[in-house]
């Protein structure tokens, strides 16, 4: 696209490197951010500016605070012996929502993915092994995503933990509550009866 | 959504501003930013600020344009006697690359919208009169979206103008070229054939 402007240009090219906004999109939005207040732009571009900047993490868990550490993990009543682990900030909320967990969790900040360059180091998986070394946490969930990166990054862990005594499970894969049968894909629905769970656990 | 912290609220309550991006969506944008380097974010974060304070409207055809004339009104070989009158930047930019259109835009810089408060001082409306008023322009092409708000702006324009001795056209609404018939609206198969045109046009 050849524009009249060279700042139109500029704020293009940056909402472009957005993941998901292509070039139209991205002089949609641009269009948008002139019809907005002076002051209101400078609010803007500067939050993501300051949100870099001055972005901190909880030396605990690792997910991003404003504190030293963060809520879950300076909370006495949440179970420190259970660590779930994520991937980022996304899947804490998204578990939280729950309101079936009352562990802690470990957030990695990342999955292995030799594809994007992001290796073991990439990702906090030394400071897992670090505190899992203590001796003082029983369990560890695995919660990543089942994708190939999901899967590699799991199996990395569960070899690096393996000489401590900790147990290692991971979150249950199956049929999501509503879904039909018939549209299931068979990888999902043939372990879903490999790892069929008691009658009654289904009516917790 | 409840955050960990209050700079990735700052920033997701920043993007979920703009058109078509949801809470979920300026999420994913923020984490985005935080895997990019802090120059490349302050970058991102003040083209959007430099944009809205430094940028120029052509003072003859409003679009936008880095120097006082854009360069589309600085060039002699135009025809001036036809003017093109759009919405924004981006319907100049569809129409230039038809390379069917020799003469000059005027950009209203929006439409006359009641609902969002947009009257007809809200754009460039009274500047295209006094640019008729010189008497030097032959024909109107009004180019403006079939809604609503597109035909009410042509009424008010071809109100405006009737007094002058102006030619005021609309561009052709059809069928779409590669589309089928029975697929079209009505409304459009019906004005396609109240305007049908000479075989020979389509052959050009």
């Amino acid at each position: 696209m050849n524009f009249s402007s060279k700042l139109i240009q500029d704020a293009v090219e940056q909402f472009s490197r957005l993941p998901g906004i292509g070039r139209k999109s991205a002089l949609r939005l641009t269009l948008h951010l002139l019809k907005m207040d002076k002051s209101e732009v400078r609010d803007f571009g500067e939050a993501f500016i300051s949100l870099r900047e001055n972005i901190n993490y909880c030396q605990e868990c690792h997910n991003i605070s404003d504190a030293d550490l963060c809520e879950l993990c300076a909370n006495p009543n949440r179970d420190s012996h259970t660590v779930c682990v994520v991937e980022d900030i996304r899947d804490v909320m998204a578990i939280e929502n729950t309101h079936q967990f009352k562990g802690k969790y470990h957030v990695l900040g990342g999955v292995i993915s030799p594809m994007d360059g992001v290796g073991p180091d990439d990702v906090t998986i030394d400071s897992l092994v670090e505190k899992v070394s203590k001796g003082n946490i029983q369990e560890i969930i695995l919660a990543l995503s089942t994708t190939m990166e999901g899967d590699t990054t799991n199996f990395y862990i569960f070899k690096r933990l393996k000489e401590y005594n900790v147990k290692m499970t991971v979150i249950a894969r199956g049929i999501s509550m509503g879904d039909e049968l018939e549209y299931a894909d068979e990888l999902t629905l043939g372990r879903s009866i490999v790892n069929r769970t008691p009658y009654e656990n289904s009516l917790a």
